[in-house]
Parts: structure tokens; C-alpha cells; sequence
């Protein structure tokens, strides 16, 4: 595979006419002021460069730009709104950028069905927003809902706070149009429930990182709109006892929305952030959550009330304001993170078994390689998924060391060292930790079938 | 790919000496009194012959089968309960059976995950003994519930009546271990909810017929096991009208378990059949249910009341044996068609929108091709699935114009030719009404990327 690092040489400048070709001169951006946006993710971490960004307003002209980056073998990276957290959408290494975004058309939500059709670059805002306008509401809602696309929540199986519900992105998708690495498009909209006429292509894409082909659209599931919602902040006196009441709770809450999780640590950094006290105070404190057509207090009461001693009285909210109070504790501790110094992030998932144990050691053996540190744990424990965000790390200390620890900690426990966030090529050198030589090997081949020039995304996951 | 097609050769007998080092004589059968069940189907519509079928006893053993008939090239059909209606599973053109039912070791409930490991081997209701025992149920069920196995359920991404509530089998996989066509095992079974590390292998099996892998164990999700259960048989005037009972029933209704249907034609012969007057008469008859922790009749009743008009008044049930005597009228359908001759029958999945206009026509469309026909419509309306029964094919007709004539007015539906049975043998030639050919090749890619010798179910799905 060729690389292109630079614009303006013959090899690029030919390339870039071709392009324009394509998609017309509006449509390609080759200025590194034009650019530059689309070479560095939204944290900074990553940051690359690129010969030219191209923004397709179909999928025949995604599929003429990926036969034309085939033949010549260019390289090339797709980008939606460009919020991944694992530097997976970012042109690392010179990679032309196919930017979804002019993608955006949203069909009418087809009521008898309860799905709707969404072009890749539709941001999850406006997804959100029409479907509630429908009497519906989608499945999977996230911080950068604002910006996120629909193309790129597919291809990093986008996850967020309602997966004990409703699963992950993946469960939200029916069907797909798809272009392949050697241009050929693949197309299964009809949004059938069921349907066993041969392989999942719609499920492989998801959390494929755009290895295996440029979603272009997607046939999507939605969700029963709820009126009436409870919220509850639980104190719980230890890691081992909060996973037995999320455990309770999904026995006996079938309301059940959300079992969130923020550590004693985490608590008292975030309530110090928005100088307000939390109503309850503990060594886990659990925010959960139930929405249904009827007022579900009683039922998320009764479900609270089987968790015997394990659950400590709690604080019960069911009007917006006084809900949003309490998911200030929970949803704040980014931002006080990031208040408090530069963090270092990581999001993984336990096995239930394992994860007290997990949580209960991984701050110590982050101490032990930095004592200048402090680890902050918070998270969707209903799916056994910790964010583990660790601050004060010293000067020369290097954070690879840090992933390295909390990863063989992870590890050892049977876990995933990417939860929601995707590999990218943050945690790609990471990824045989999880994954064997026989599973690493099935996935080269699957590149192969299906990006048999390796041009897409070439340098994230499994390299090609 | 070598064609074994007798015993008793140099060739064959030899492969029998491989074949007995690995699992020992005890678990390879010759004799044809032996292998005859394993190469028929239980329909006896597919019937073919093979020289040995081999019997497993662990992922190992199966691992070193598979390696060596690809030394070999000799092909092989993975072989569960044996319960399939399309043919999938039966050595039809002389292929080595590897039998699964062995691998049949059911590991003790997670109850702290809400899951469980299962052996392909495990009978689907022993499987439910076992998640019920421990307060738990598991999300699918059907009809040949008492020798379905584990295996062949994900291989066929098995659906049945709850498929609304809890999705198809492949919404239940978190995990599995399989042998690839190569005989490298790849093994994921920590059951991780949130787990982006690489390509969803879990779910590609699902579904795959035995053509990517065979499936030797699987973590699987359980659900709540729910007291309260309420059973509603409801008249509808028309499909169209059931469609839109159904989508409000969806909206209105969180606990809802199931929208299943029979046509006017279906409802007069099962009464007949069973010698019972149903309690509710109409063009289309609705059975529907819910399942909660609480008493959901008065859920069920005011999701009916939001359906207006449309919804005739219901008989309900709440106890079980009332139940069971209105779910006769659905499930005794199959039987009944069974008693009035012999059916040929037909799985197929419209879209929503659609399904009434289908329905209103293909009893017509089959009509026309043979006068003699009486065409029966069931199914799980819920998720758009209707079975299609025909009756009275006249001597000299070909069930083949039959498929090919409803197939015809699916697709022109934008609908699936096989909603739960998969396409196996019985519908291959016609899978290219469904799959346009980029996705047909990237079937034929995805299958040389698993299965490089070619021997795994060769003559299922995309031909290799």
C-alpha cells in the first residue's frame, strides 16, 4: 500500500483531480487549514495529516472514491463526527479522509415497523429528536450526542448508559448499506426482524472501525417512548455488594433503564467540582434508573426492597429537575476529572464474578507503579463496564505503563480492555492481551475478504 | 473437495482409521443401520448417505476431526438435534457427519451475570430446566425444544415465539468457542457485555449453517423469569388492521411476549381439528402475551384499549390451563395442517408495511398456479413472520413452482425468503432473489476467509 504523506506532488495532485471527479470541487478539501480539522481527534491525543478530505454526497460516489483509492492503492480513513476517544478516525499515517457527514438524509420513522432508515453522517441529536417527534425513542444515547454520527456509532458499536436495556448499538441495527474495500456496495434495508437468508454483514460492520467497509446508511430498531421516570441514588457499602443489587435489580426490574456506578473517590471529586453535597454518601454509590408508560417508583421500590441490607436508603427522584440533580453526581465526573488534572483513561468490562475484585485492587496497582497517583472509578455497572480514570501522574512516568498495569490487572480477571471505545490505534499494540493468534488470524482473514487492496483504515485494530 | 460417497474404499477406510485415532471406534459409526438416522432428515424430505459419523467429545477432539479431512478435502456437515427443515444438516451429497451431541456439559448458572455456558451439544430443554431452576428463563423457545441443540439453534440463529421480547438466538450469544474450517479454535466465552476488541465472531456464527465454523459452546444471555403471565386471543378484521394492533401493542405494552396470528382459513381447520369452537372468530385472530413480575393484565388491557376499534373484544386468560387452551388454536396449527394433507410450507419475513398486502395475495397467487390448492397463513406477526402452508398441490405439480411464486411476491415485497429456517439445501437456488451478487461475494470471500479447504457444509448456502 502507498503511502501519501504530503499534498501538492504528482502522485497526490493526480489523486486529488480524480477525486474532484468524483464528488466536485466543493467537496474536496486539500488546504491544511481546510484540513486540519479532520487530522487531529477531538482530544488532541491523535493528530495526522492528510493529502485530501473528500465528502461524498452518495453511496455511488463512496463506492466510486474507494475503487479509485483501491486501484491506486491509497490508503484511506472514513470519518463521521469524529468523537472517537482511540484515535480511529484520525489519518495517522497520510490517509486520504472520507468524511460521512453530507450522508445526513433521516426518511420519515415507519410507525408499523417502529424503525427508520438513517444515512451515515445523521448526527444522534437529530436522530434523537425525530423519533421522539415519532412517539419513539432510539436506544443508545451518549455524551457526544451532539456531534456523534449514526455511520460512526456503527462502526465502534457505540454503547452509553441504556445497553442493559436495549444492547449496543449493534442491537439497534437492522440492516445496512455498506461499501466494501474494493467498492462493491452491499444494501439489506428492509429492516425484517427476522430474517436467516445467510450471513449477519449488518452485525460484523458494527464495531468494525471502518475496516470492512464505509457504512453509508442503516436501518435502525426504535424504542418505546416512556412518560414516567424514576431515578435513584443508592449507597451501597462495598463493590462485591453493588454488583449483587445491579444483579437483583435486573431480576426484578423489567423497567429496569440504567444501573450506574461511581466510586467513593469519584463522589466526593465530583461533588466538590459542583460544591453540592450528594444526598447519599457510600464506598459505591449506584445511580439507577426505570422509565415505563405507568409511573415505575413502586416497582424500582420493590426491586430495591429485595436487595435486603445490601442496599442502603436512597434517594428517589421523579420530576426532571430533582433526576437531573441526581445524574449530576454520575454524568459530572468527566468534567471533574478533567478539572482535577490531565487524566489518563480507560474503559474495560469485567466479568460480573470478577469485577470487586477487579475494582477493589486496580487503584493500588496503579500506586504501586506511580504513588503520586489517584485512580477514579465510575461507570455502567449494569454491563460490568468500569471507566478507570487515573490523575497525578509524574513526570516522566509513561502512560503506556499505566494502560499496561490496568490492562494484565483486567486480564487476569477475564475482562476487555475496550468496552465501548474501540481499539483504533490507541490500543491496538494491547489488543493480543484480549485476543488469541487464532482469533487475531480470523480477523486478518476477514480484512482480506473483505479489503482485499488494505486501504481501509489500514493502521487501526488488527493492522493489515 | 474430494467426494466421499461410499464406505468400504481404500479412501474411506482409511479416513475411518483417522477418524477412529482421534475419537476413538466407540464414537465413528460405519455401519448404514447406524448412520441411516443421521443422514435423513426427521421430515424425511432430504436424505443422503455418509460414510462415517464421527462423535466428538470435546473441542480438541472436534479441532483435530476438522483438520484432518481439510488435509484430506473431505467434506463434512455439522449435525446438532438434527431438527432442521431445510436440509442444512444432512449429509446429502456423501459428507463425514460430525455429530455435536456429545459436547453436552451445562456449566452451573452466573446468577450474579445473568448468564450461562452451555456445551453445543445441550438439548434446548434441558437448557430451560436449568435456567428456570435457578430463577431464571431462557429467550427462546420452540417447537422442537425436547432435541434442538444449542449448536444448531446458533448455527441457524434460531427465532420462535418470543423473538419480539428477547430477539433471535443471536441475541442471546455473548460468547463462543468454535473451530474455523482450518481447525483453529477461537474461544471467547467470558460473557462480557460491552466488549469492542475486534469483530463480532459470536454473532457471525449465528446464523452461518455450519459453512463458517462449528460452534462448540456458548455463553448465553438468560432473562427474568417472569410469574404473572396473560394470554389474549383477539379478533382483527383485517391484516392490515392486525398490523397496526400490533405496532400499538408494541408501543404500549414494555412486557409484552409475543403477537402471534392465525388466518381466518388456519383458525376454522384447527377448530375443526382439535373439535373446539374458538372463542374469538374474525378474518385474522390474534394471540398475544404478557409476561411480568406483577399481574400485567390490566397492561394488556389498556394497550388493547389504545388499539380502539381495530381490536375486537378479546377472550383472555390468566391461569395456566386457560392459557394453554387459547395458544392451542396457534399451535395446534401446524398439526392440523399436517392431518388435512401433505402441506408443503414456506418461512417468510415481510416488512411491516407490506405484510397485509401480501397476505391479502399470496393465497391467490398460489391459486392461480394450482386450482387445487387451499393456502393457510400463521406465523409471528409481531416480528412480520408468516408461515405459508399449502395444501392440495395436485399430482403432476411441482412444490418447486409453489416456492418460486410466493418467493416471487415476497421479493417484489421487499421481504425475506427465510425468516427463521435459514436456506440449507431447500431454498440455495434461490437465494439470489434475496442477496444481490456483491453480497453474494462477499458470502463466497467470508467463506474462503473461515473454511480455506472448503469442507465445511460445502453444499449449504452459497455453494463453495
Amino acid at each position: 500500500v502507498a503511502r501519501v504523506t504530503a499534498t501538492g506532488t504528482g502522485h497526490a495532485s493526480g489523486l486529488v483531480d480524480e477525486l474532484v471527479g468524483v464528488v466536485g470541487e466543493r467537496h474536496v478539501l486539500v488546504d491544511p487549514d481546510m484540513t486540519a480539522g479532520y487530522a487531529v481527534d477531538w482530544t488532541g491525543r491523535f493528530r495526522g495529516s492528510t493529502p485530501a478530505v473528500v465528502r461524498p454526497g452518495s453511496v455511488e460516489e463512496v463506492a466510486d472514491v474507494v475503487r479509485l483509492l483501491a486501484r491506486r492503492g491509497i490508503p484511506l480513513v472514513a470519518q463521521g463526527g469524529n468523537t472517537g476517544m482511540v484515535g480511529g478516525s484520525v489519518p495517522t499515517a497520510g490517509e486520504v479522509v472520507l468524511s460521512t457527514r453530507r450522508l445526513d438524509r433521516l426518511e420519515p420513522v415507519d410507525a408499523l415497523a417502529g424503525q427508520v432508515t438513517a444515512g451515515a453522517g445523521v448526527v444522534l441529536d437529530r436522530l434523537h429528536e425525530h423519533a421522539e417527534a415519532a412517539g419513539f425513542t432510539f436506544g443508545v444515547d451518549l455524551g457526544a450526542r451532539s456531534s456523534c454520527t449514526v455511520g460512526g456509532m456503527i462502526a465502534t458499536n457505540a454503547g452509553g448508559i441504556h445497553v442493559l436495556r436495549y444492547g449496543s448499538m449493534r442491537a439497534q441495527v437492522v440492516g445496512i448499506e455498506a461499501v466494501l474495500g474494493d467498492g462493491s456496495v452491499v444494501e439489506h434495508l428492509a429492516g425484517l426482524e427476522k430474517d436467516n437468508t445467510g450471513y449477519d454483514l449488518a452485525g460484523l460492520m458494527c464495531g468494525s472501525e471502518g475496516t470492512l467497509g464505509i457504512v453509508t446508511k442503516a436501518r435502525l430498531r426504535l424504542r418505546p417512548r416512556f412518560d414516567h421516570v424514576v431515578t435513584a441514588m443508592v449507597p451501597v457499602g462495598s463493590m462485591a455488594a453493588a454488583m449483587e443489587v445491579a444483579a437483583t435489580l435486573r431480576a426484578t426490574v423489567a423497567n429496569l433503564n440504567a444501573v450506574e456506578m461511581v466510586g467513593r473517590a469519584a463522589l466526593d471529586l465530583v461533588a466538590d467540582h459542583l460544591g453540592v453535597a450528594p444526598p447519599v454518601r457510600a464506598e459505591v454509590v449506584l445511580v439507577v434508573e426505570a422509565a415505563a408508560h405507568h409511573d415505575p417508583s413502586e416497582e424500582l421500590a420493590a426491586g430495591l426492597e429485595a436487595c435486603g441490607e445490601l442496599a442502603g436508603e436512597p434517594a428517589v427522584a421523579v420530576d426532571g429537575a430533582a433526576r437531573r440533580a441526581l445524574w449530576r453526581f454520575r454524568e459530572g465526573v468527566t468534567e471533574a476529572v478533567n478539572a482535577a488534572g490531565i487524566p489518563h483513561k480507560l474503559d474495560v468490562t469485567l466479568p460480573a464474578a470478577a469485577l470487586a475484585e477487579f475494582a477493589d485492587h486496580v487503584g493500588d496497582a496503579v500506586h504501586r507503579l506511580d504513588p503520586s497517583t489517584t485512580t477514579y472509578l465510575f461507570g455502567h455497572l449494569g454491563d460490568g463496564n468500569v471507566h478507570v480514570n487515573v490523575i497525578g501522574l509524574a513526570p516522566g512516568h509513561d502512560a503506556d505503563d499505566v494502560d499496561r498495569a490496568v490492562f494484565e490487572l483486567v486480564v487476569a480477571h477475564h475482562g476487555s480492555i475496550s468496552a465501548e471505545h474501540g481499539i483504533g490505534t490507541a490500543k491496538r499494540d494491547f489488543l493480543h492481551l484480549n485476543r488469541s493468534p487464532a482469533e487475531l488470524a480470523a480477523f486478518a482473514a476477514l480484512r482480506r475478504a473483505f479489503d482485499p487492496a488494505g486501504i481501509l483504515n489500514p493502521n487501526v485494530l488488527v493492522p493489515t
